[in-house]
């Protein structure tokens, strides 16, 4: 079944990543703006179709389209096996794990930020979290398509078997008494997130080689999930960037 | 004019702060979860009527209203001075500055990563900036209500008068060739961070000390500006923290 996926860059993204494109849509009358000519060109160079159709349909789809969509296969999913190839390259690879993730926005958000750092994967469990839909394609900025997201059905297996691959696992919860800098983070690590509400569920919590968390003024509860989750990849990216 | 609130969190932090809450609208029939239980009996405590209405009323006002909402005074700003006050203190403050960011969920979401590592003002310029809405506080999960935040007619100016009382202006933009953990952030420092689509203005960039940016992997272009900013505001309030 094909998905229909709309913004101007997560359709660009889709296109030069060479993901399956199948029909450009664009709004009658859209055509001359900049931003879509440049999704045209992209488009003939892939030898994708481009059809007129009306701003309405494309209203139907979503509030925010810029007048163009992309008809796309959904997200193809890599399998936890093609993650695992990256702890034999030269670089120690880092990941990112969603436990339970929910809102599209924030799982859009990590996932850009994971790509900024070049995580060489990311694990999310089937059940009880969002998939990468089109909403999430768009919140990543397009940006998912670069990244290879594994969905598992076992959240804990997974981060059993990256374990046994020689991957340090950390896990991000609110009440963590050790803080998130203190773990070196400078060999092959992987980053596990919590839900929004409910943070790390207790046997992810149990996996975990750690569990961390950001220090706050007293009184703040907690951070949005996007923004905590991005905080500590960043820390971690820093360890292993060369010192300037 | 009274403002109408929504969001349990916005609505209790509003409540705990004594900002002035006029009255508190209960769904009919809603009043019996613990979270309304909660709300009506801090509504008690400072003497704020609360009223039954109909579910329907509540829904005119917001998509996710979890059955209760808050008529408020709008949002008492800071002036400058206020903030400027800090300088003195004991702790070397930390400040947020805004160049035009648009975005009410990117604005909260800042909003709530100031409140936890503490800054002492933020500051965001009258035009061609989101204010404080209710949108933006239910954003911020209330965080807002602990902060000052004072809105200034002319952002340069009012950089200008934070480096005049001995604060370093530390801009963020994509396209700056020094690392933001480079800085020394451990003086009186105000990190200006710009809109989603444009960065910092000409003028504003100008006028930092510093322009920093965050460091990425080749390829990818930019991060979600709360997230960028809030990276840098962690890294900051990191290097204030004592040593583990």
């Amino acid at each position: 079944m094909l998905e229909t996926i709309y913004g101007r860059q997560a359709i660009r993204e889709a296109l030069r990543a060479g993901r399956r494109v199948r029909r450009l849509l664009v709004a009658r009358g859209a055509r001359d703006s900049a931003v879509l000519r440049e999704l045209a060109a992209l488009a003939a160079e892939q030898g994708v179709p481009v059809q007129e159709v009306e701003r309405t349909q494309l209203d139907r789809l979503a509030d925010h389209h810029q007048g163009v969509a992309a008809e796309v296969d959904p997200y193809a999913y890599a399998d936890l096996s093609d993650l695992l190839y990256a702890v034999r390259g030269t670089r120690p690879p880092l990941y990112l794990a969603l436990d339970s993730l929910q809102d599209p926005q924030n799982f859009g958000s990590l996932l850009r930020t994971a790509a900024a750092v070049g995580v060489s994967g990311v694990v999310v469990p089937q059940h009880r979290a969002v998939g990468v839909t089109p909403g999430v394609r768009r919140a990543s900025a397009g940006t998912v398509e670069r990244l290879r997201v594994a969905r598992v059905t076992n959240l804990v297996r997974a981060l059993e078997q990256l374990k046994a691959a020689g991957v340090w696992v950390v896990g991000l919860d609110a009440a963590a008494p050790q803080r998130y800098d203190t773990v070196d983070a400078s060999g092959p690590t992987a980053l596990v997130v919590g839900s929004e509400e409910q943070g790390l569920g207790r046997l992810v919590r149990q996996t975990c080689d750690f569990v961390v968390s950001l220090p706050m003024e007293p009184g703040v509860e907690s951070l949005n999930a996007a923004v905590a989750g991005s905080i500590v990849l960043y820390e971690y990216y820093r360890q292993r960037l060369p010192r300037e």
